[in-house]
């Protein structure tokens, strides 16, 4: 299946897309929260979606974040080669772990707002998985019995607040509007072989990245049971999961970042595409 | 307004501290969330517990942390300049933010859980307050407007994970169990001078920490209106405010750290104090 949230901010209504169509499902649905994903009511609402009958929703709806706020957006750090070079950073051994702000959360296509005083606000595709099961200490074998889905990332990074403002990525990783998510999550059934997806991103119809996600370092379920070593993810969270070469940080001769009325787009292969419109901020 | 949240785990319910005594309040406040800080419930709370007739509560009960799960938890480091030094890290020029998972969060009394492969699990006694208005690009002056109150937390911190294992303080700090909160929310208006608590922890009954909130690097307006430079902070959101010296990671000769059977007690001037027992991880 194919999960959305349409509707406007803070007021989304779940829904479900079947043959490139939109269908409401808030009658057997909250919302894809904590309760949705923990329950087993993916697998009721495949059932109840399959009798048909739903109503369709206009396309021309705001989408929401697929998800409702996760009790965490846990990121992995430089897992793609290339990326981890173009930053001049090493290979990692291990996986590193950073959180953004859930509050950075928005749609797949709202505003990207830059935030007050960036100068350095750059994007990063990502593929993105959503926590299906709450995972303490699992083990490889086990770890995609905890996922329940997947959805694409943008991981937009203020890189001075993340690099040069003292310590810890957090600072530059959590601006509001940093995390568009979606178009929609795919349940695990709908994606083939998850690490063989192309993901790529544009700005102003430019391709700077366009990479794969069989060149992730660390795979799918390794950064699943690794996570889960330190720390519990519960059903809902979201992990994501680095982002190929090709960010303005990286970019050669000079690093380019993001100015008012730039657009970005990205898309995964089975993932759809998202688009965001880089805004000033101004204060409501 | 001393609030505590009393029961089992995962179905604590609202109640208040009045004189030593503890009283339910579940049929005036739903739980205290989000909603209940941004919603101006504090004050009808007030209003509604001063008229009296309210149930006892047993004081054999189990405290919860005193609110419900918040948006996020986010941390400041090397706080307090005796900290910084004990550690060797520099005096920092901006605070150094990080985040902890709120998957970490227990009751005040709760028992620490030593994560399995951790062999240096550390104390930090410190001061946390609790968001009670959304705060976005809060000036320092507007900024103590943004707190609804004040907490003792233990930011229980894995020096291996945290600092040996590839970046970014995260992992070392979310562990479940790692953040105990309360015993209950003083209300600001309970404390007179924040920037004047003393704050202690021991480990089995030895002063380890005997600090002063008055030794802030940051003090709290300065930390609000910075931290809302960077995110968004919403209403019940805690932030905890850094620790002053003597964790085991400064300790001369050698470092020290928790063992099974160890016991942890900590409190601040006006906030109460807590008793964790440290346990060796078990699977469930």
């Amino acid at each position: 299946m194919k999960l959305i949230r349409f509707g406007a901010e803070g007021h989304e209504k779940p829904g479900v897309i079947i043959n490139d169509t939109w269908f409401d499902v808030s009658h057997l649905v909250a919302d894809y929260n904590e309760a949705f994903f923990a329950g087993g009511a993916l697998a009721e609402l495949k059932t109840a979606v399959d009798k048909g009958g739903l109503t369709q929703v206009d396309k021309s709806t705001r989408l929401g974040a697929p998800m409702a706020r996760p009790s965490k957006l846990v990121c992995v750090g430089l897992n793609y080669k290339d990326h981890a070079k173009e930053t001049n950073a090493a290979i990692p051994a291990e996986p590193i772990l950073f959180f953004k702000s859930t509050t950075a959360i928005v749609g797949p296509n709202d505003d990207l707002i830059i935030p007050k005083n960036s100068k350095k606000t750059d994007w990063e595709v990502e593929l993105a998985l959503v926590i299906g099961k709450k995972a303490s200490y699992v083990s490889e074998e086990e770890a995609l019995n905890h996922v329940a889905g997947y959805v694409l990332h943008n991981d937009y990074s203020e890189r001075e607040f993340q690099i040069e403002r003292n310590g810890q990525w957090v600072k530059g990783k959590s601006c509001d509007t940093f995390a568009p998510l979606g178009p929609f999550i795919a349940t695990t059934d709908e994606i083939e072989d998850v690490h063989n997806l192309k993901l790529w991103l544009t700005v102003n119809g430019k391709k700077v990245q366009d990479g794969s996600t069989a060149n992730l370092i660390f795979n799918i379920p390794f950064l699943v049971s690794y996570i889960s070593q330190f720390m519990t993810l519960l059903p809902g969270d979201v992990i994501t999961t680095g982002t190929p070469a090709g960010v303005g940080l990286g970019m050669k001769p000079e690093p380019w970042y993001l100015n008012p009325g730039d657009v970005v787009e990205l898309g995964i292969d089975g993932l759809g595409s998202s688009k965001q419109t880089a805004k000033a901020y101004q204060k409501i």
